[in-house]
């Protein structure tokens, strides 16, 4: 058995430094400074995994009983750094690090793990950990475990599912804390010497860095929509004729943006691919790099498409809630009256009900088709789909959302857009103008599904080149 | 420590084979033919698990810089077959295997990795693979990786989350292959020898397997109904009357079909589940195997109750709508005119509030019950119960759902079932015909629930077994 | 590279004990006793990793072929106890183990593996494995594998995420136990003794044990609430003027009842924050634990946000619900006569207007906010947030949307509370009560964001302590 597997695959990479810890007593010892959350979290990890763990405290006897597990030695911070056979960990806030300037000598030659994070970003400053390195120039200081929460290290998965960024100057000490991570059920990501360390330090403070850019953009959208439609119902109006549609604006106007937010962000997301394909069948070859703002929007695009789900359940749900209205009820009661007036003893505009009834029908069955889509986005149900099923749920059952929504718009403009009296102050309905983008999408989707081009982009999908790129034989 | 665990159960398994490989240079080198999206992911993936790469282009100088990860070497492919040390994996499209042919010698004695993909199914053809092991004759083909998309390859978790399906005539390759699987943070699965190579290669092919079966049962199931009621509401009124009720097709119709079909599909859920107790109370024995139409039900019922709650959303969506149809409004004006005529001051019929009070009240209850069922079936949700409170909500809440849905259809069709009118052409109304497997398997349950038949089916559960089963003594 | 690694860290801790075992023939052989579905279902994640297998029957010839995965061999009991080589999992129901008694002899020195569950709970009786040992005083019994079930087994993941809880006298054998729970892909959890067998056996017996509290609370809210506004709008107006207001039961009374219950909860999960930043003030340290109570309560904090979410989303769609009840028509019918009696042209009150179109808007967009958080509360989403990202959506969005349900009962309750009609029978309208403990909670929160309380709390929190706690120099 051992010599089957003395393979020349294996014999570069096998070493012990890789091996999964036993959770039994006789682990090696790791030494922790500092007696807060961080540490409590940190030292019952390594427990868990089989470490025996000693925390340093400025003074242990006050720290309470139960507070860290059974296996952890609570000793004064100079008892725990003698104590540790090679790791020390410093979980204490970077503004008291001069106070183990003390311990300088028993830290020698030991491996620091600095874990602190940065309070601000771009502040321009020396790193927490460039500084303790200064502080402590015969220790090896390792960057890392800060974007990790106490929480996390409690009470997360063992399963490799969250990152530990890790840098140092000392390849050796590195090495070890990347094997300590992964022993601890982490995933190390090596980010090379120290002077990467103030971006580890900053990497917890950006909040979701993918989602910025949509939701400006969304953001904008609504902002044109609402004022496009603000002026046009309610401004132009009132200063024309006097009427006054203020109390449109909470609830009318918003349910009027967000449906036309909603459709352009999903041509949005969606337009990306046809520039992308257009642009390869243009140079004839797939191996030239896409422009930069082309790759982050192609990276962007499950979001736009979550923030367009969004904008649409809103929709959704506010037109849900349009006869709970107050104003809905004045309407009708005043309509009843005209009706009771005027003696028609049946109102019935065949039209006006299949109208209706269609975009109604549409519009369901497009937010029905968006929520499969936003259900398959979640993590866990997206790793159950092979590439071609999500492939299939993303871009067929999306193409699906993007016709119905458009649908839902046409029949909800109904034939009222070839009307003069859809113009006033020559302002086209808010939905003829959401419908410009999505139309063009799919325009484009639907020639580039001619056999010629389709057949074309699939040749150099797989590789093929046009003439002018491939090289000389 | 070390004589601890040298226990009979380990000698027989340890080896170095099977250790995760450290993310630290000096891993052992890979090659990949071919430089497309499949080998750039592959080699990003090899790097972050600790090995080498070598990439082997037809024009490496032509690849754009950064598009593989720093540590990948790009060579012209006889380097990198060259540079490889076992193995090597052809990234290439079957159709350019050929092109290889100058590499034979330098691939003899090697593993070559074919990670291709079927284009189209049940062709019958020779696979990829094989095709392969026929061209390199000295080389030792193994198939797999093929089921994982470029995109799990470069960011999906290292948990073993995915499987990686392999199979080879040698097993010494396969067997370093499943373990390079392995270390990459896969959960590979040993089909056995090359000839399974063609289902390996047309697995991605197959989109939901599962869902087949249950979307056509739905499918056909809407089919009937909705026939069903376009002839009682709207054929045969037309064609006896010349009544006109062509505009409820998109939406009255539909909505009218949508919960007949969600009530009987959550009842085709729990019918299997009471076939096989009949079954098993019937034999004597639980040590019989069910016939396989039940087998594959009950692997089914997942599927047929998150189609049943899709359906019910819809319908609780399109009820929610109804109000803002044109339709409505209409009705209601023509009757506040009638009202004003006949001189009623105030219309109030006592039974018909309670009827649409409790009908809407059991079906939003009933919608929210099988809400939470939704949502324990998500799999990050799913993996945090035991199998007891998983029993208790598939089972236990699904009863709660199933009941509360029958009862809104009993409050939803209240007396109205006893007058003729109800039968127009002797059709009965469509929710009769669609509680009958409902209150079928309703009975049923509470059946089974009689002490007597509980008491008798938890014993052979636990393996007891009726006299004429049990062997002679 | 070997020598590299040789560190201390390493030495104590680098055992064979650790390694998973590959998948591959050759590990060494497991025993299981009984052909149950969990000793399939065990057996087929066994060979999945690599292990033989050998299931004793007590009759193996009736079993159905193909029942057991390839590389299982079925035998006698005494034949399979005689292969198996250490470990003998026993997959038989407890009240048969005497049946085992004539494989004493065979069984001695090896590992039993007890996988059995407890019946009920509390019984006090002697735990399984116990009775076990006491039958095989001379085999090493260990208690296992029960929290997991057959299915989790057959088809869960082997990522580690699921925990199995262990604990043997023998500490050889419970090492030997919890490395095979590694091997397959589980967390092992060391209890400590045999004695601790019992509450093993029972934790499969106990559903959701964190959602008790929470439930309950909610449950008690409802009542509260509920039988408030019974008395307050049916039973009071009844017995005074025999006004039958009865009809309100299932559906108006209910969705005046959920909105309250929803408000109250949701301050219920941001009030026990409260109260912990006010108890670290009041001592000036955060080295004091929490009293038990406010511990348990934080703890609770995720299923009370979802409870409350629960509420909002059946308060919504009982909302939407509301036009479609019979009575809704009535009130327009009666309403539109009125009208017409009075001969008013045109109803319409703007400030009527304004307050529906506002209470909406702040309910709506409160909604859309709560699912936000709905959304990051699954596993699967809440893995991908940083901690600073967590905080932000589970405290920042939170308090967004406990303003904006405020907001929504304000608006809804405009300026009728300052009139007298508003107090029947002296009783405040149930939306006042609602709003007290959540404007509390929000007062609260704007006092902690004064900034000479905030610096405090964050110097505290940083480890700083007042002058009394701090020990003498």
């Amino acid at each position: 058995m051992q010599s089957d597997m003395k393979t020349p695959l294996l014999a570069g990479s096998s070493s012990d430094a890789s091996k999964p810890l036993p959770r039994c007593p006789g682990g090696p010892v790791i030494g922790i400074i500092g007696s807060g959350d961080f540490s409590r979290s940190l030292a019952i990890r390594l427990v868990a995994c089989g470490f025996r763990v000693v925390v340093g405290s400025r003074d242990p006897h006050r720290i309470p009983r139960g507070m860290f597990p059974d296996g952890v030695e609570l000793r004064s911070q100079r008892e725990a750094v003698d104590g540790a056979e090679r790791v020390v960990f410093v979980a204490v806030y970077p503004e008291h690090y001069y106070t183990l300037v003390g311990l300088r000598e028993l830290l020698a030659g030991k491996v620091l793990v600095d874990v602190s994070n940065a309070t601000r970003l771009n502040s321009g400053e020396q790193s927490h950990a460039e500084r303790l390195a200064e502080l402590f120039p015969e220790s090896r200081v390792v960057k890392g475990f800060n974007v990790i929460s106490a929480w996390a290290l409690q009470a997360g998965a063992y399963d490799g599912s969250r990152q530990v960024l890790v840098c140092s100057d000392c390849s050796h000490s590195k090495a070890l804390v990347l094997q300590l991570a992964r022993c601890l059920g982490f995933s190390p990501v090596d980010l090379g010497g120290l002077c990467g360390s103030r971006d580890i330090e900053e990497a917890p403070l950006i909040l979701f860095p993918s989602w910025g850019g949509p939701i400006l953009a969304v953001f904008l959208l609504f902002l044109f929509f609402y004022g496009y439609s603000f002026v046009r119902h309610i401004l132009l109006p009132y200063l024309d004729r006097g009427e006054n549609n203020f109390h449109q604006l909470p609830l009318v106007t918003v349910n009027e943006t967000l449906p036309a937010v909603a459709l352009v962000t999903l041509a949005l997301v969606y337009l990306p691919g046809l520039v992308a394909a257009v642009l390869q069948l243009g140079r004839g070859t797939k191996y030239k790099r896409f422009p930069g703002w082309l790759d982050r929007w192609l990276c962007r695009r499950k979001q736009l498409g979550l923030l367009s789900f969004l904008c649409t359940l809103l929709h959704a749900v506010y037109s849900m809630c349009l006869t709970l209205r107050r104003a809905a009820g004045y309407t009708l009661l005043n309509a009843a009256y005209q009706q009771v007036k005027a003696g028609v003893e049946k109102s019935w505009v065949e039209s006006q009900v299949w109208r209706s009834d269609l975009y109604l029908s549409c519009g369901i069955l497009g937010f029905g088709v968006l929520s499969l889509l936003a259900v398959t986005s979640l993590p866990s149900v997206g790793n159950t789909l092979s590439w071609r099923e999500f492939t299939f749920v993303q871009s067929g059952l999306g193409y699906v959302a993007l016709t119905l929504s458009i649908m839902h718009t046409l029949f909800f403009g109904w034939d009222f857009a070839f009307f003069p009296g859809a113009y006033p102050y020559y302002l086209p309905p808010v939905y003829l103008l959401a419908l410009i983008l999505p139309c063009v999408v799919l325009v484009g989707r639907l020639l580039l599904a001619l056999p010629c081009l389709t057949s074309r982009l699939a040749k150099i999908r797989r590789g093929w080149e046009s003439e002018r790129h491939r090289p000389p034989q």
